[in-house]
Parts: C-alpha cells; sequence; structure tokens
C-alpha cells in the first residue's frame, strides 16, 4: 500500500478525508479530522513492535480514523527487538472517549507504572472498545480493565488474567461486551481483522484482508501447544519462565492495588 | 516476548551472545556483536511497517544476529500509515558480506532512487540471501536483482516483476537459489519461518512459530483474489490503479537504466 493507494483507499471510503500521515515534530498536524473515530495505540519500550504495527494497519486503513501512537513523553521507544517508533502522542493529549484504546505486550513493569495506570484509567471506561494484544491484555488487567470480562492473552500467560480478576479463555480473539483481546503477537491480524469488521463491516474487512494479502500459509503448523507438542512446548516455557515470573510479580501488586 | 524472555530465546542460541538493542543514538551501541549474521532491512517513507516489522522480530529472535534498519540518514521516516520509525544505520555504514539484505514494499520511486539502487547493488551481490516482502521486490528488480529468477510479490503487482526480468510466480513465498520473495504483506510471517529455518533448522523455527503464537485464524476467508471474489477483487484494483501506474512507471525507468 503507497501512499497514493492508502489515500484512495480512505478516500473511497464514506467519502471521508483520508487518514493523514503523522508528522512526530509538529502538533498542529496531529489535529484530529473532522468527524474521525479516535483511536489511541499504547506505545512503550520494550514492547513487541509486531502486537501494535499489524492492527495499526489495518485501523489506519478503516478511513476516517485518527490513529495515535501513545506513551508517556515523544522520545524514541525501543521495541524489544530494537526497533525504534517514536510517538505521536502523549497521555496528556489524549481526550476521553476514544473509539478504540489499544495495548500491545510485552514489559510487565509498565502494568504498575503509575503514568500508565492513570492513563489507562482515565480513558478506558469511556472508550467504545477496550482492547489487546498479546500480554498487552495484562496492561488492561493491571489498569481494573479486565475485571470480570473474559479474555485472552499469550498462552504462556493465561494464568495471569484469573490474577487481574479476568477469567482466561484459550481462544484467537476473545470478544466480551466491549472488550475485545487478541491471543500471542501475531493474533494481531486476526484481531484487526475483527475490529474492521465490527467497525466496517464484514466485507470492508474482506477487502482489507485481499488488500494484505492474508493467506496464511505457514511453513510448518507449530503455532499451538498442542501443535508444536511436547518438547517444543518445553523449551518455549522455559525461554519464558523469567518474563513469567515478572509478569506474576506485577499481577500480585496490581492485585493488591485494585484490592481485587 | 520481553526483554528478559528475547536475552533468554538469543542467549540460548549455540551460547553466543543475546542480540542486543539498538540506540539510535549512539554509534558505539552499533558494534556487530562478534561473529554475529548482519542482517540489513531497508526502510524509507511510505514503506509498509509490517512488511519488516514481522520479519525483524523473527531475524532479531534468531539470536547471534545484528538486524539494522537501514536508510540514507538517521531521520525518521514515516509508513504508509504514519508509523514513524528510527533508521539505525546509514547506507554507508552496511558493509559488504550480508547474511540477509531484504526490502520492504510500498512506495515506487524508491525504485530509482540513485542511492537506494547504489546500495541495493553495492551490497546485493555479495548478500548470502537477498530478500523482500511484498513490493519489496520491485526495489530489488529495480537494481537488476531478479534478471533471471523467479519471484513474488503483492498480487496486483505481478506483472511488473517481469519488466523487471524476473519470473514471476503465484506463490506465498519463492524462493529461487538465494532470492527468497515474500507475497504481500502478512506474507511476511511465511517468509520469516521459511528464513528461520534456513539459517537456523526446522525445529527453531517450529519454536518461534511458537512463541509468536502463529496459528492463524482469520475471521473470514479472503485472502486471495480466488477467494475474496470478483466485487472484492474489482475494487482493490480499482483502490489499486493510482499505484500500479506508479510502480510500471518506475519499472520502465529502471528496465532502460539496466538495460534489459
Amino acid at each position: 500500500m503507497n501512499r497514493a493507494t492508502f489515500t484512495a483507499l480512505t478516500g473511497a471510503i464514506a467519502g471521508m478525508l483520508a487518514t493523514r500521515s503523522f508528522a512526530a515534530e509538529s502538533p498542529e498536524s496531529h489535529a484530529t479530522p473532522h468527524g474521525a473515530q479516535r483511536i489511541a495505540m499504547l506505545v512503550y519500550p520494550g514492547m513487541t513492535a509486531l502486537d501494535m504495527v499489524a492492527p495499526q494497519l489495518i485501523f489506519a486503513a478503516l478511513g476516517n480514523t485518527d490513529v495515535q501512537l501513545v506513551w508517556k513523553d515523544r522520545k524514541t521507544v525501543l521495541s524489544d527487538t530494537g526497533v525504534p517508533i517514536v510517538p505521536t502522542q502523549t497521555f496528556d493529549e489524549v481526550a476521553p472517549g476514544l473509539t478504540v484504546l489499544f495495548a500491545p505486550g510485552s514489559s510487565y513493569p509498565v502494568m504498575n507504572d503509575p503514568k500508565v495506570v492513570a492513563f489507562m484509567q482515565r480513558v478506558g471506561p469511556s472508550a467504545e472498545y477496550v482492547t489487546s494484544v498479546c500480554t498487552g491484555a495484562l496492561i488492561l488487567g493491571a489498569a481494573g480493565l479486565l475485571r470480570g470480562y473474559r479474555a485472552t492473552t499469550h498462552w504462556v500467560f493465561h494464568d495471569v488474567l484469573a490474577t487481574l480478576g479476568a477469567t482466561p479463555v484459550a481462544e484467537r480473539v476473545v470478544v466480551d461486551r466491549n472488550r475485545i483481546t487478541g491471543a500471542g503477537v501475531t493474533a494481531g491480524l486476526d484481531f484487526g481483522l475483527r475490529m474492521a469488521a465490527k467497525l466496517r463491516g464484514d466485507d470492508y474487512a474482506r477487502m482489507l484482508q485481499l488488500i494484505f494479502e492474508y493467506d496464511p500459509q505457514p511453513p510448518f503448523d507449530a503455532g499451538s501447544k498442542a501443535k508444536a507438542g511436547e518438547k517444543i512446548g518445553r523449551k518455549v516455557r522455559t525461554i519464558f519462565a523469567p518474563a513469567l515470573a515478572s509478569a506474576k510479580k506485577e499481577a500480585a501488586i496490581a492485585r493488591e492495588r485494585l484490592t481485587l
């Protein structure tokens, strides 16, 4: 999708203005397009870029959306694998009444970062949809936004959701009222298409699927614990042991803070 | 994958040093880990971030890789949908002898940008693998790197590959000797796993598939022209008409330059 295609795509929708490009330096350019649906996607150091980038592509391609990457400040954040991403808006600049609030994984101290918690609690309750991919669900949960909701997260972290007052569900995308959560990392594509269908209808989502040529053909069939087998599953659990310990520690702190 | 997991993962591999994080400001931190396989991923204004971000995650998770996002300078580039990404290395800083050279889509003037062409021609011939996702293949082609090779690209652009001396093949990932090309946008995941298998073996690729929970379950089955149906296909072709015209124009210029 080049800029012209993107313009044609977004321009095609309901005759609205095409979603404009961001210019990180110029606050003027962040003016919300008239009547646009505002989508705030949390970004932070140590996040998994793919968790955010796949849904961002879909949200931006809905047309008439104002998609912002939000953080405490506009300093470049490094993803877990070293992709430097520049936030486009600070927490203070995000007004309540969002169409979508979104959190990606995968860093756990962020769950109890007072500024993150305050932001999520300020804009979460009025958001039309409160959403996440991967362990972004733990950030929602640590702000009390999943209490009493069914939700999913990366398969290694399901138990941690329960600590945060949610009911973990082993599905690719879990929809419970306006809480929509995706499983690990690559579930962002399936999550994004579900969101596209909710916000623009099934045919629009199908069109985006064809535009992004989402006709998955993984060379192996190892995308779930059951399919990957015992040996690989054990290896992954070992690799994730420190991360799981960190997430559990933060969840316990959040639980006490939230008096769950 | 948080930093600890990432470290555990990369640390687990062959006992090598974990791939370190990038610090865009500090050139010292860009020192190549001892013996690491160098991977250079082109980034540029108007690119589709997802084309690059999915393979980047996989390349970084191979461990003992030095993955750089390369451009003319280190100024932030905006993706087509407005994700601001900071390049981590300039063209001048990339020595030949790469393990992987990679190009993402989706802007066409970049095909004939003299600095891009010069860079691709300087480091392409000595790279162990010359690769792309989506219309990144057109950038490879415009540098003469696909002449006589079978290759794929986004489905709308297949004919343009032929103008650049390649043989277009309608497959998700096409491997012809050391040229490995993926189809549109989301094919980056399937491409990335194929690369992981080539560079680290099938079981390693399966492990990454489980870590990234790549068990695709798109809510619709519209990821190819045939599956999406006539009506949606026609709509997408209309949306892409200006982009296709731009790509064809640039391919004609490149063809003349390359004396194909």
